[in-house]
């Protein structure tokens, strides 16, 4: 039967299980990524679990997001992921080298190879034919050490592309496009594949940008083959060695289908504050703008620099917006350099930030309160730019640019038109320039058992997780509405970010976006010796895969969560650190709980155990409603231990 | 009679007073210079003032400090700054233009101007024969306002300059030789004047560095002759028509007089953690480095960064040093990528920061705690990387490339032999890339007046100021040692800065580097109705111009500092605030006051207006000492009214 890139990759990987949607099933995994803002808990789980050495092909930790180092935190994590690395036989990545997703995929991503990530945008290796997974950092963890992903096998989403992008269009219009049909929900329990006579005119570095922000559909994943653009792309990174062609069979078929006419795409702009809130550029166009900031993971390339170089060249930006532009990389820097481009964006007002991911983690650069701020980054969720009531849009780098010099959104196809500007043929080297010096490969495995990780005083230990208890009367602390995110659930940002390696105080910033006061009741709940519940809506934890979202709440009291629905990545997480996840029976329950209400759960452990649903009783509505799991008996065995680790340590 | 150029540039711009050391004369001003740090308050300043429009021929407001913009506070006072400027008619220079001192030198700086900052390295213009000098934030809204500047006549010092300088030293090792033979208090109450054939040597920019870096002696400024350096310096700017020769007579003397043969300079370095503390590079080779950061107002010039890069050219830093490059400015930067400097250096492995201050003052680029670094930066007062138990180091570009390699402190000699590495020919443009469209000039009068500067949430009010009263009885909240800098009474860095706009939430952070609790106390004393007074050692208030180490305190109560001796520009600045600066009659008066004693003071008004001693009963320790001031009349009346702004009020 001829297959699809996604079932090829899944079938050449299966250790378990059943390919049919659904199904539970386990996956090898070869390569793995971490950032630091998630990889120092890697690192002390690694370290419970007792690792010797990293069992991969190739796992790679990365700094992108610590960057900022206002104190000694950052720095402290930095050197203790180093060491961590040297013990563990690890790949370093330093600060300064470059986000990690375009990093990973220059230097180290092979067609036909899996890998997972602990960072919501690890799809982006889909570009090169990879089946690459976002997951929560234990997971990262337990493929360090050998073992298989356990996901439920997803649909696959096939997207035929047909002709070519017109001018002043790009692959950030295509992303768009497919948020602006389907939403942040769209992808969910999908890996969207794209097929079809269009890729042709997608470079890989344009893949990368479709695929990387394909996170933001909710997708599992998003694979694209490994056809001779991918070729093209590993002989610029000088590594066509590692080149595998990895096809579509003729014929193949997808359990969904989408079409898109590149010829019919136009730009198009993600309104505050969610990525799915996708309009033509030319329907907001005139809206006053105080900051454009270019880079991000999501539009990485050295093309998406050149064309706004190209754009501003011999102009200058507006003197009420500031430009920013954060270089992916050292040698996408030096590349822009080399080319001129960076002296063009300097030239014409930019402010030019060392490599990294910055203001797309909150991590600087956050606008002033309520000033609109266009970037060509993947996410806008509220308060992510570390500004608590902040405007952030999301849209290509064409868009970014003509607004940056206009001073207000403008569609770059009428600004072309004012200002007579052909649209710029781009020459790009051939060649990258390649610099590896900065990347430190493991060390001999001889060496690796004499290094002691350097924990500065900033690294904590995991918290001590108990067995879910079988019955439980627990006030519910929020209740939130639908697509509440990680952001939302445990912020980024210059303040919370330094404290990822600090549990007990990173809980402090728990919710705060949403109710400042959630931090201080849900200990002194917990300290006056009870759990407690959260209500959540649809799409609950949608958007980055940070484990913290679980950890976080879980060390401050919260044993169950009752949602409508979740996103994938989050629900896992819950699972693995031992909280409940229940779905409503009937989402119109949902309606009847209020905050403070007291819900009551009994034969808890039983019911979780046997699949059946959940009748929980709300003691202060006097009334009751039944919900329920969607966990596989692997996760069963998680929650009611406690979690992964004390699982594996009663095994 | 012949005269220096010091006495020639104040004898052009004496307004009233005596020329001789020690009368209190008063300087006409023809620029100023102010930062976003300090300048948010001199804005609230003007608008306390009443101001319709700068009277002065230059006044800058530049962005340079608060770059990081971790949340929506840096934003709104970048905003409140621009709009504040179309007010009152000012330039603004928006973030990312670059530091204030070099960028003022390359684009305002016009020799035999006089001029103040609201910064204390503003001296460095003196690099083009300005006498330009850092005071507090009100002194420069003052002299916005067009009144003259009130120092007392300093004494000029000065140094003749023979030879010229080595290979692999430069101009930061002539000013770390002053630092090592004078230390931090060696130039107070004078102004250095450099002289000699050695000055031949020396291009403006090097003039730049040691006229900076002078504020470290705690000069009051220093001055350069405008000679054919300066011209040159001002062709290639693009500005000839803006030169002035200005010369020193012939036969011309100097209050106190200096040797420095430039031949004899060896490659110098300051350890840990002041500026004062300098010593051969050769005496501490070997000592472990983690970061290594090029930048700041210090070394801004092109050169600083080519030498560097062509010493890295081809090589790779230590894996386990962050080597942090800070641009000086947009047109510097623009010109190190196209001279290729720019990606020699991160080809070798740099981190290339935005144009600005950056961890010069804190906003970012925190070593860890304990972790050697290495700056070619001015200062490194305990804390003000904002790493609270740092170990900074100071030295030249040459040291810090040879030791960003190494990974550990070495003479560039050394490293240069080990190497056999000849000393780098540098082939430096001879016109700057002149880029002046992110320089916002004025507004016309009439447009500006209907101009309302834009205030956010967090810029706040001045607070308000009651006059001295006669009778004090107040605990000594602090006593501190030698050599208190403003780094440690209101500290920079990525936490506080952002607050300079806002007294109340800035005021927390007073002398937390010192004890943390004194916020706290100080408010509790205020609160029961009390004042309190800080004692302290020599030098008190040594380093930053900034006058919230005045306010600040003065906010939470202080009344009175007795003190051994006091840094000029704070000493000022207390009087400014209506904070009482008494210095000990006997210094070994000191040694008995102990923390928390009760100090009285009567007849205190009268006392201060006679320029009597002040007895000072000591009711804890049942003991008495006296105490006088050292105010001129003009700064009696100030602190009586309990600083500038009630005395004009009153007027």
């Amino acid at each position: 039967m001829p297959e699809n890139v996604a079932r090829k990759l899944i079938a050449a990987h299966l250790e378990s299980g059943e390919m049919s949607p659904g199904e539970e099933i386990g996956i090898r995994i070869d390569q793995t990524l971490t950032q630091d803002a998630t990889g120092t808990l890697v690192m002390q789980e690694l370290e419970a679990l007792g690792l010797e050495r990293a069992q991969t092909e190739v796992s790679v930790q990365y700094v992108d997001h610590n960057l900022l180092q206002t104190d000694q935190k950052n720095a402290e994590d930095h050197e203790y992921l180093r060491t961590a690395c040297e013990r563990y036989g690890l790949w370093f990545s330093k600060a300064g080298n470059g986000v990690s997703h375009p990093t990973h995929m220059q230097r180290f991503g092979i067609p036909g190879k899996t890998m997972v990530g602990s960072d919501s945008h690890t799809p982006a290796a889909g570009s090169l034919g990879m089946l690459a997974i976002g997951v929560g950092g234990l997971e990262v963890a337990l493929a360090i050490a050998g073992r298989p992903l356990n996901i439920r096998m997803p649909e696959i989403w096939g997207v035929r592309l047909e002709g070519a992008l017109p001018e002043w269009c790009s692959a950030k219009d295509v992303i768009l496009e497919m948020l602006r049909r389907h939403g942040v929900k769209g992808g969910v329990g999908r890996i969207i594949e794209y097929h079809g006579p269009g890729l042709a005119n997608l470079t890989a570095m344009d893949r990368h940008v479709i695929a990387n922000m394909g996170a933001e559909l909710g997708a599992t994943t998003t694979v694209f083959p490994a056809d001779e653009a991918v070729r093209a792309f590993l002989r610029g990174e000088q590594r066509e060695d590692d080149f595998v062609e990895l096809l579509a069979d003729d014929g193949a078929g997808y359990d969904a289908d989408e079409f898109i006419d590149l010829s019919q795409i136009e730009p198009l702009i993600a309104k505050p504050s969610s990525p799915g809130n996708v309009v033509p550029v030319r329907e907001v166009a005139g809206t006053d703008i105080a900051q454009v900031v270019i880079g991000s993971s999501a539009n990485p390339g050295l093309r998406d620099f050149a064309i706004a170089a190209a754009m501003v060249e011999g102009r200058q930006t507006s003197p009420e917006v500031s430009f920013d532009v954060n270089p992916t990389s050292r040698q996408i820097l030096s590349d822009l350099m080399t080319m001129g481009a960076a002296t063009q964006l300097v030239v014409a007002g930019a402010r030019i930030h060392q490599a990294g991911c910055m203001g797309c983690i909150g991590m600087g650069q956050a606008p002033a309160t309520g000033r609109n701020s266009l970037r060509t980054m993947p996410r806008n969720f509220p308060g992510r730019s570390g500004t608590k009531e902040d405007a952030v849009w999301l849209c290509s780098p064409e868009t970014a640019a003509a607004s940056a010099l206009v001073g207000e959104i403008i569609d770059p196809r009428d600004w072309a038109e004012k200002e007579g500007q052909a649209y710029p043929e781009l020459r790009l080297p051939e060649n990258s320039s390649v610099n590896t010096a900065m990347l430190v490969p493991p060390l001999e495995p001889a060496a690796a058992r004499e290094v002691t990780p350097v924990k500065g005083p900033n690294i904590s230990r995991l918290p001590e997780l108990d067995p879910l208890p079988d019955a439980l009367s627990a006030p519910v602390l929020l209740v939130t509405g639908d697509d509440i995110s990680t952001d939302e659930i445990s912020p980024a940002g210059a303040r919370a970010l330094p404290f990822r390696s600090n549990i007990p105080k990173l809980a402090e910033f728990s919710f705060t976006q949403i109710d400042e006061t959630y931090p201080q009741r849900a200990l002194e709940q917990r300290d006056s010796g009870g759990a407690h519940v959260i209500v959540g809506g649809e799409n609950y934890g949608q958007g980055s895969s940070r484990e913290h979202a679980a950890i976080a709440p879980r060390y401050l009291g919260l044993r169950a969560v009752i949602a409508k629905s979740y996103a994938r990545i989050h629900w896992q997480n819950l699972a693995n650190f031992g909280v409940l996840a229940l779905e409503f029976d009937d989402p119109a329950d949902y309606d009847a709980i209020g905050a403070g209400d007291v819900l009551e759960f009994e034969g808890l452990r039983s019911a979780i155990a046997d699949g059946d649903a959940v009748t929980v009783r709300n003691a202060t509505k006097d009334a009751a409603f039944t919900a329920r799991h969607r966990l596989s008996e692997r996760q069963v065995a998680d929650v009611l231990a406690g979690g992964i680790i004390p699982r594996l340590a009663e095994a």
